[in-house]
């Protein structure tokens, strides 16, 4: 009797993970969004050079959580750092490094993503990891960036499960080509409009009219609001949305955005567009709720904008984009986190975490048929 | 036959003036916009004590601009400030008295918003204002909060036609109850999204178990981007918005947003609904591009967090809203953001001005028609 | 007798004028500030294509004014913007133009110094001045960066005496060379540490080793705090400092610093720079009390960097100094800001103003015993 | 013969250290800085509840570091969280923690001070402490705020020798009363105008006219510049100071300044005064230079402006000090932090540590000779 009971929880499992595994990008539904098209993968690693590794950790009944990890190029970023940026959409979080990128307008490590408590232990990894880094013998300071979003529902986040030698996997494991979504790395815990959230990406390609440029979006999703796909309620035609109940709700939620570019922008400009993902965040119906972490990254990828740690030279020559030319590039920065939060939902899984605690996936059939009745899917 | 040309075109005028005067705002057409309740007149002034004032110039064939005050409150505000905060969302833009307002966290004087090259006469004309007012014989400094954007399309702006006593005359004017709309005051000559946009407002009301406290927006519009109402593409189906043409268009536009609350919330908390409002403008596919002037200008019109210029007391009492109950009123933020940039278009008539450029208004039937194919208003 | 009298006083007045007019700079007394040695002019024309116009407004008894234009460069300033920032020390002032330069990062207009209440009219003149300027016949758009301090107790500030013909005529007058200092364009009725404030300017050059740049910087004083004159100790000896009876004084006071440089410098930097002119400032003994408005704007004057308005190239390739590299023009930084305030109080003379105000100038020769007595000035 | 060379050593080290313990504060050698009184320690524990704890890592020949924990009250942080800000310097530092700090107000932990690699292993044991306080059993979220300066010049940084166990030690060990200054805690290797730096502190108390508060600062000193004692230029006659080669010096330096007062003020008034501190450093002959990561967190330890984790009520009733009242706590804010710093110098002694590297102390001797030449001591 029990063995049966046993088997029947395999198959279940079995079932579950292929009807999973069936989870699609937003896209392969013949949903669109914005007017841009995207690169080639719809992913952040269109970016040339970008790489992203992640790392997860689906361990017993508690531990829900991992690492994701984002290299501006595969090389080493201390010794050649990458022009980035750092705005705040709100504050309510522990990102690690950003007054050091906000004052020296780059970037010279691994970009860390992982759950609220183990943001120290990941400093620790990055420092390791750059320390060991083949001419880096001499170095005496480094400035870890390390976000997070709090993945305490589904996870022991309490335990620390995340430990230094998850953080480096995820750094060595980086590498370009598509990027896993969903349950997966920094997002195999968290929740999204009630949902569960992950990890997802996409990117938009500029025409050559417009500079070619294409601008990559990795997002951690873990926010609140009211949820809308392509402009369609679904959030409220699914009945779950904050304060649905007209009750305070406990603050909690966070949003962790990678903003990545090979257009030659400066920091300042970077800034720019980093501030842009935060519309971006909001058409998803997003509200930057006052618990929320909501921290966007931006760096440019561009080989010519590298910014050598020592040089002979007093002064770099560099061949900057013009502020006018912006609008498209903050175009697509908009249009890309969009739909990269919305992959994460697409693709991320029903899950049984810490206490039994169970979230659901989006459910996909009401979903697509809210989105069909919308005429978001064309009929 | 001279006349009866002449005649002709006083009943074109007169029947195109009938027609823009059916032209309703969004809710009248049973669009909805977020889940939270409006106010009463769905208007700033739902905001207790919050007057509005507005003076159009629509003279000749090139003058098509105005002013639009903001009062918080109708006493001396000089004599008794009001806690404020300023969010720029993107600062190609001539906001005069921002900093001051950001390093003390409150206002002076009433908010003015009229065109670029007006700012400084409006500057003038609140100092006027301010140095008349009973009470202020021995003022010596004035902070005048004046905002613009740029209507050079519709209007002959190099003209500077807006003159000081146009802009006592908005002020003087101010009351509570209804809000005009459309080609009104500051927003006379402006164009938002390809079509005529204008002044608009809307108001949200939450419900007493999340506080009770209202929020009211008013905007002047003038930018870019790709028109969502209501989360439906209806710049897409009417094939009018940014790069559609896939070349790079001369970076203009701008959207003033000022927010008004009854909660008693303080200057930072303030700065913090400011940045929300920026996430309701992206909801209507707005990218606050490069050669925007977006900036938030928020308040609390709470009685007792007035700031009194002078003052025997060294220190002030206040009651203050905890940071964990900002949440609903950044949502509240959001949709009336929304929601007035939706009602300016929706007020907004076709207009002729300068050099006889026509802006259309956003052509009412067919947005229907795409709303009601998008399930936006139901069948 | 009355012809005495007025005799008399024409006698005294001139007598005093030609004391006055004795009054030396800093180092013309054997004083020193800092390490780093000045430009030959120790002036912020020592940066060259710098020009500084000034329009004094000294009459009958009430009127005690001015204006203060500094011109980054001789030419087209819209058609070729310079690289800037803006740095507020504390924001209660009334600068008028600040978040376009923080947003773009570059300045299209002189930078107009004057009193309080007449920054809107000197706007008005920056857009007539730039709008008739050969080449910008089809601009709309003027971002004028207009700062002021209170010159309200020696100045009718309320009467508003200055006008836009003298606005207009301070950018005119704007040449390159000595800069007059004291009592003059905006500084005429500016009081600093209790004595009469005014106009300072000073320089750095950097030795070639260190880049060879120079900086300069042109202060309106009209701030308080505990006078220092190269770290002595000059007000308290002089028994006038702020809060020396133990009482809350009136909030008031302001510094307007000008930065320019021809470093190579990109906006980013530039803000960096801007911010050390506080602690020039501070090393005065000033407090950046709450009623300052201490404002920095910080440019570069290097022509390989200047922003044209409209360009046919998407990008711009620049040479930009290696973050690496600022220390030494931060140092450059302070020390002439410094300076520069010193400057301002050894050049101001005794005024007598409105409602028979008078503010004594530095007693030079008390201050110069204190000086040699903390040797300062060498025996 | 090698035993007499031991015991010489170690009677040359007792020497050496008996000879350091009679290093004096400053006041102790008659020198005054600034014109207003000192609180009775003279430390930053003036500020009723504030607390400082401190470890000292003096091993073998190469660690030279440690840490120094400041309590702003003895009790659960988390739960009853104090108003706070941090003002940003120069951010070329690895301060983490700040951004939650900017957002929300407030500060919920110890703060810690370090070395530069060793900010997320302190990280590490806030979050240990803070979970395993009594009340935080549900608690999934801190922010650890933890400060350093590099002291790679004397300590093996790389080795990472700080470990949570000496951070939870720290703050275990805080108490009230006098504070230990010099080679200690996170000062014990650190370097400051070329002498031996470290952990320094003063206080000042306003006399009851101006409200009586307290203000009291910590640093930790590891910066560059020129050395100024009150006002008298010591680096120079000492012939040591930054630049004296004319040759480009490595960007390094730091310094952590921490700022505590009883006055009843909010976060927004809190950053100004954070910002003030900074003047202080520049009075002291800093720069900011471009590798130094200069930061300041400011909080108030006024009992009535704690803010509960959790409450039952929406608001909060506070009782703040006017924006107008603010003047003099910038005064006690420029002169605490100026008079720490130079506290941190002659607390420090002369110590050997990595590499057989040697950092002299401040030379008493001849700095009194200079202090005295320059009448800063009474003769």
């Amino acid at each position: 009797m029990k063995q049966v009971f046993i088997i029947c929880l395999f198959m279940m499992v079995f079932l579950a993970q292929t009807h999973a595994q069936q989870r699609k990008r937003l896209r392969e539904y013949g949903i669109k969004i914005g007017v841009l098209p995207t690169g080639k993968l719809n992913a952040i690693t269109d970016v040339a050079g970008v790489q992203v590794g992640q790392v997860t950790l689906n361990k017993g009944t508690e531990v829900r959580t991992g690492v994701s990890a984002i290299l501006p190029h595969a090389g080493n970023l201390f010794q050649e750092k990458v022009l980035a940026a750092v705005y705040v959409g709100n504050g309510f979080g522990k990102l690690a490094g950003s007054s050091q990128v906000q004052e020296l307008g780059n970037l010279e490590s691994p970009i860390i993503l992982t759950n609220t408590l183990s943001v120290a232990t990941a400093m620790n990894a990055v420092i390791t990891h750059t320390l060991q880094q083949p001419g880096n013998e001499k170095v005496q300071s480094v400035n870890a960036l390390v976000g997070e979003t709090n993945d305490g529902g589904l996870n022991d986040i309490r335990g620390r499960h995340v430990t230094e030698k998850h953080v480096l996997e995820a750094i060595q494991k980086a590498k370009d080509g598509e990027v896993e979504e969903g349950n997966v790395g920094a997002g195999t815990g968290t929740i999204c409009f009630g949902f569960k959230g992950g990890i997802g990406t996409s990117s938009r390609k500029l025409p050559p009219s417009l500079g070619g440029y294409t601008v990559g979006v990795l997002v951690q999703t873990n926010f609140g609001g009211v949820l809308q796909i392509a402009g369609a309620p679904v959030g409220e035609e699914l009945e779950r949305f904050s304060f649905r109940q007209q009750i305070m709700e406990k603050a909690d939620g966070s949003c962790m955005i990678v903003v990545a570019t090979d257009a030659p922008v400066d920091a300042r400009n970077l800034e720019r567009m980093a501030k842009r993902a935060m519309l971006g965040l909001g058409k998803t119906g997003g509200i930057a709720s006052n618990g929320s972490g909501d921290y966007v990254i931006s760096f440019s990828a561009h080989p010519g904008l590298r910014v050598p740690y020592e040089s002979r030279e007093r002064t770099q020559t560099v061949t900057l984009l013009r502020n006018d030319e912006m609008s498209p590039l903050f175009m697509a920065t908009i249009e890309a986190t969009e739909e990269a939060i919305l992959n994460s939902l697409f693709k991320a899984e029903t899950i049984v975490g810490k206490d039994k605690n169970k979230v659901e996936a989006l459910p996909l059939e009401k979903t697509l048929d809210i989105l069909k009745k919308h005429h978001v899917i064309k009929p």
